[in-house]
């Protein structure tokens, strides 16, 4: 479903709620571009019916989608790139971008390479130590796996695993990246550590990795909250010229907020994220617990309507839990009418996350057989 | 041979030539300390009669080269950690050190374990690339192995190829290494890229190598140019108890001379520095092209003598090839008493460069063979 021009004027729509961030400010501050209906339009020839991420501007700005379609109807395959951060157990809100980079692997049949950064996670967080990041790394792929990416076409890796690759092609990007590139890119300063100076060299790596493995230029399509454009931008599309590679395209999406009032999801508050590993029953709790945009009373509810848009339970419908368009206008609507009661609401919700919790913890118990497969080892 | 007090109190002695660098200055600016009669005494405890680099004080100040004998005498074996930085051909001043090294590795009969940073000379010079300085490196350890170590104890890597074994260590390092502590040290700046910010880590990992991969604390000793000493200070000492590790000690030379007027010797100004792989021919008439600290003509020289201080030819001799001090105290006699002329002293030198280069050269091809037994791969 392509949204009508008319539909495109409404700021706020049941698929295009905000939360607290302005996403439009974000897009205008890092100078990428709002996925408009005519590229919607050139993704759907590809992938049929698109994605209700894209239609509910889930994933909403990108930087050279256009250039990426181009390269591919003219028989140039791009791979996809994305990543994580091991710093903890994984929430649903990492999984958001996982799903859909799986979505683009299955329409594109392209290849994937997933790199773990747990060289960057022990780096910045003090407590953290590398066995630490690597033991978060190894929990983290199997929710990874647990998405379903095509074995054959993935590749994952650990930074400090992979180093002997990585930091080869690093010491190419870094020769170009000075330390005033990062200062101001990453906000680092003369008490930064200087693993984390170098860093950004590795994070930009796999831009390029299949490029240099192959020994051809490959386009590589970045999937990743929006967040992290700056880090693209500042490095790997900095230098990508420099060294001859294409620039990095991306598609960004927006955050999954936490249970609590406002901010997006993050395992280190974990009574306001579900984890992937959460006991089933303990997260249907969490969402029982959540922030809501409802009134105080069920009388002024019912007068009154609730708030979706501050709204972490409408929220987890919006983009993972009510995939049908159908369905989350009724939510929509019932909620702000006052028909439908925050209790009822995240009742459903709670008995989903909790159905999806069981199947992905299943998937994720069996990924355990298969991560050797999946790995890439210098 | 232990200098006498009285002999110590000379400044100038045949043995104790310092050219253009005030090496004194140095020991004070660094903060290191002279190698005193009472260190010698200990050394020559264990190795029998001293080194001429000893004797001549060319080996001449260390850090904490009491405490690696108070260790060693203790039954605490230490080893030995020295290398390369690949930006060319070897010369003559290379070799010197890792002569030094290797009598040290027979006479203690240590492990040595040798790092070619070739990441640290592609990163530094605009004009190499990472093939360029890796082919350096795989001809420079020729010349390593071409010095006589012992293979069963002898651990030669390269930065570049022994990468995920260092990459992980220096991480570690990396961590309580700030931009700050860099900059003062390296004399690095805003405009430095981010590898060379980062290198210092990766250069500080062999003195913790061996505690790292046999699991227990090894003392390191480190035989170097007295230039090298800040590096070491300022991050290997620096972090090694912030790790757990010993402190790496030293052992400071002085520089070999380059043939021109002043410097040390340079692959960078090839005229002027015997290269391990120049034809013996060019060798010997690179020395007969040399500067020296002769007069201008054969009467005044007759008259005055010549100046041995200022004399690259006489250092030669000094450093490398007249290791009898009877021969060298004789060369300092008849040169400053006007007896030597500078053709004949030159001449001599050369036919002794032009055999040792004839017999370095047929080690160097043969060590083509043994190469791999030498090597540390991850």
């Amino acid at each position: 479903m392509v949204l009508s021009e008319k539909e495109q004027k409404f700021k706020v729509t049941p698929w295009e709620v905000q939360g607290d961030v302005d996403y439009d400010l974000l897009v205008k501050q890092f100078g990428t571009e709002l996925i408009k209906p005519e590229l919607l339009k050139r993704l759907e020839k590809h992938t049929g019916p698109l994605h209700y991420f894209l239609r509910r501007k889930i994933f909403f700005s990108h930087r050279d989608l256009g250039w990426i379609l181009n390269k591919y109807e003219g028989g140039e395959k791009f791979f996809l790139y994305t990543g994580r951060g091991p710093s903890g157990s994984t929430h649903l809100g990492h999984l958001l971008p996982w799903l859909f980079t799986k979505y683009l692997q299955d329409k594109f049949d392209v290849e994937l390479y997933f790199q773990m950064t747990d060289d960057e996670k022990f780096l910045y967080n003090e407590e953290l130590s590398i066995a630490d990041t690597i033991r978060f790394s190894k929990e983290n792929i199997l929710d990874v796996i647990a998405c379903g990416f095509d074995k054959k076409k993935t590749f994952i890796f650990s930074d400090i695993e992979y180093a002997k690759t990585l930091y080869r092609i690093a010491l190419e990007i870094s020769k170009h990246v000075t330390f005033s590139i990062v200062k101001g890119t990453f906000g680092f300063n003369n008490s930064t550590n200087t693993g984390l100076i170098f860093f950004p060299s590795i994070q930009a790596v796999p831009s390029f990795l299949p490029s240099v493995l192959k020994g051809k230029n490959i386009p590589c399509l970045i999937p990743a909250s929006i967040d992290q454009d700056p880090y693209w931008r500042g490095i790997a599309r900095y230098v990508a010229p420099k060294l001859g590679f294409y620039k990095p395209a991306q598609i960004h999406c927006k955050f999954v907020p936490g249970l609590g009032r406002g901010g997006k999801m993050s395992s280190s508050e974990p009574e306001t994220a579900i984890l992937t590993n959460d006991a089933p029953e303990l997260a249907e709790k969490k969402i029982m617990n959540s922030f809501t945009g409802g009134r105080a009373t069920i009388k002024e509810q019912r007068e009154k309507g609730g708030t979706p848009e501050i709204c972490p339970v409408y929220h987890y419908y919006l983009y993972l839990f009510a995939p049908e368009d159908k369905e989350l206008n009724e939510i929509y609507q019932d909620c702000t009418s006052g028909k439908l009661m925050c209790g009822d609401c995240k009742g459903k919700l709670g008995i989903r996350v909790k159905t999806f919790l069981k199947d992905h913890q299943k998937r994720r118990e069996k990924a355990r057989d298969t991560v050797q497969d999946f790995m890439l080892n210098d």
